[in-house]
């Protein structure tokens, strides 16, 4: 079905938020098999909303609008959508209920701007609000669709997941199932190359690729009469995909390189300590962003200074002396240290050169990672060529995750 | 002016990219005096981008476009602009050059698609790329005007600094200055009420208010003839804002909190060690961000368990029995521990729930800082009612910083 989604608000257009309701609802309409054929944006001035469903209307069979819903003056969405699909607001009582309820229970007299969000097109199919006050709907006139959500992401997601998305699959007649494979270690752009030929020729699953920062990942999808149907096929492509490019496959359940490593730990009841120089702190940051994760995550420390990391990690002063800090000599050392101090099974360590400068030696983007599990150790030696003080931190504790994720399943 | 942003690009509508440059050409051009009406995205289809090209000129004089300036056969923004606005398509020499340089300097031979991008209108006047290879152009017809530049962000803003935000500035008649207000500690929506009479009689300077998750951004900016007017204008608005709600303000040159941090520890070479619990590095992560900031940061703990608080902070058992590790009573002994060891004149620590689960006597989001200035010191409790483990941690590691910035002020 071809497809436009309209965002409504002028403070989009300021740049003062990023629209990311419209990244959600484009990701989530593919999926679901609609043609997402447009975007728009605009302010809250009825005129000019009018016009663009018009306009829209004539091109596309379902609109998906957020914004424009709440309880003041500037929100003329609904009214817009009546205006020109021929319909009329009612009052649209269990929305009105939940209203003086949630008054009620913030001891605030309703004002009559509150009483506006109650009211609903006559003919709407009502989504009901359970994260916030403004009910969305559904809206058809003359084969044409229009559905309305809140803006505020929370709400709008909460409403997609509950009722919009059950709405707009009954109205389909097949089944999407999808995978999310996620990648470490290849680029976006030879990760195509190497899958070029499946994607070229994919009517279904389709494939997409998508890329963040040093990670890379991609949907698998198959739309068939039944899920079983679906997920065999999708499933198939994946081996497909894992004999060219399975080396740098990590996970197939839409999780980060870090709940990944987390997950591991958690579930083999394994121990794992931090030190770090360079990341300052970054990895200790993201893995205990992991809920539960005080069970087997001991300590990070953060030596940023040489005389840290002699007091903390016994790191002799000749070594730091012969072959300076960012060294795998003092990679070593460091981990070799933490592991004596915590006993944690696997300790890992960071040095290097974050940026945007080296030293006469090195340059930035030089850095050196070291892990140990039990005995074993491994040092990882980074040149990212980049200059950039993020970036670089960044990509070495990516690097610091992807360590421990392949010593973990190395070492079963 | 009436202005239009269109984004060119299927993996937009894909949902696969986050439209990051449309948030920045929006801010930008907002503050340059131009109205932006209308945002709008399309995919590779050269039907639907000229029939989208006519509408938006129908209504708005101005059009910005990113996208579709590459040498795939998928990239046809030129070749419709033209056929819209009445041009043909010439060789530019001097990005032919640059083409070939390029080529020269990779080893690369190039192909007959890459030289499509040194292909730009004739009447057009060209934007050179020295970020990339596609030059970009701003092409008039009929008192309309199309400014058209790559899409990858970091070109496009190389061109928009350097050449599309002066050739704009040419077409106008007045200056535009502005400054960018930092607050912590007050709601967008509170915030908002305390300066609403400044807002709503806004005509210059005018006021915009940006949420990012617990922090407040006011952008505060002046059309005039000069500079120095403007200015002028802007100081003594922010001095009104100043005396309404100074005490939230951070900062008035659009630096994060941390940078703001850094910058007066590098500025007055005051030492920093931080020990950190339910934050788990990432206070130390951020404040690493800060180039040049291993001059005064010396170390960061995480001591994740109450073992690691004892053997790297000395708490006592006892305390950790008495008060358990999320308290005052801990809080402090972890900073005390930590300026004992390391000797740093400002020492800071944090323990609490992150969530999603607290105990028994102390639900998520109850979280407590100490922060020691030499001799001084002072505890903050949080209690955020959030059960959301991030964003827990991620205000309580903005409050360390709203803590160390308050005690720096006080005693200079």
């Amino acid at each position: 079905m071809k497809t436009a989604i309209l965002s409504v608000g002028t403070e989009i257009l300021f740049g003062q938020i990023t629209n990311t309701n419209t990244v959600f609802l484009s990701q989530q309409l593919n999926l679901l098999g609609f043609d997402v054929m447009y975007h728009y944006t605009v302010g809250d001035n009825p005129g000019r909303l009018g016009e663009m469903i018009e306009n829209i209307f004539k091109d596309c069979d379902l609109i998906i609008t957020t914004g424009g819903l709440g309880p003041t003056e500037d929100d003329l969405t609904k009214e817009t959508f009546c205006e020109v699909m021929n319909d009329r607001l009612v009052e649209h009582k269990p929305s009105m209920l939940r209203l003086q309820e949630i008054a009620k229970r913030r001891k605030r007299k309703l004002t009559e701007n509150n009483f506006k969000q109650a009211m609903i097109p006559s003919r709407a199919v009502v989504f009901e609000n359970d994260a916030g006050s403004a009910p969305g709907f559904a809206l058809s006139y003359e084969g044409k669709t229009a559905i309305c959500m809140p803006e505020p992401p929370r709400e709008m997601k909460n409403m997609w997941f509950k009722q919009v998305k059950p709405y707009l699959e009954k109205q389909q007649t097949s089944v999407i199932y999808y995978k999310m494979l996620r990648f470490f270690g290849i680029g976006e752009s030879l990760l195509e190359t190497k899958l070029l030929d499946l994607i070229d020729a994919q009517t279904d699953p389709t494939i997409a690729t998508y890329a963040k920062e040093g990670e890379c990942t991609v949907r698998v999808a198959s739309k068939r009469s039944t899920k079983e149907e679906a997920s065999a096929a999708v499933d198939e492509m994946i081996e497909q995909i894992r004999e060219r490019v399975g080396e740098f496959l990590y996970s197939t359940e839409d999780e980060t390189l870090a709940e990944c490593v987390g997950r591991k730990l958690l579930q083999r009841n394994i121990t794992i300590s931090s030190c770090e120089s360079c990341t300052g702190g970054m990895f200790a940051s993201e893995l205990t962003g992991v809920s539960g994760i005080s069970a087997v995550f001991n300590r990070g420390i953060v030596t940023y200074t040489e005389n840290a990391k002699m007091d903390e990690l016994s790191v002799k002063e000749e070594t730091l002396n012969k072959y300076t800090a960012v060294s795998e000599e003092t990679a070593l050392e460091m981990v070799r240290g933490l592991q004596k101090k915590t006993g944690s099974r696997i300790c890992i360590s960071v040095t290097g050169y974050a940026g945007p400068y080296g030293d006469d030696r090195r340059p930035a983007g030089n850095i050196f990672i070291a892990c140990r599990f039990d005995e074993k150790e491994e040092v990882r030696e980074l040149n990212t060529g980049h200059s950039e003080r993020n970036w670089n931190r960044r990509y070495a504790m990516l690097n610091m995750f992807d360590m421990v994720n392949k010593i973990l399943d190395e070492n079963r």
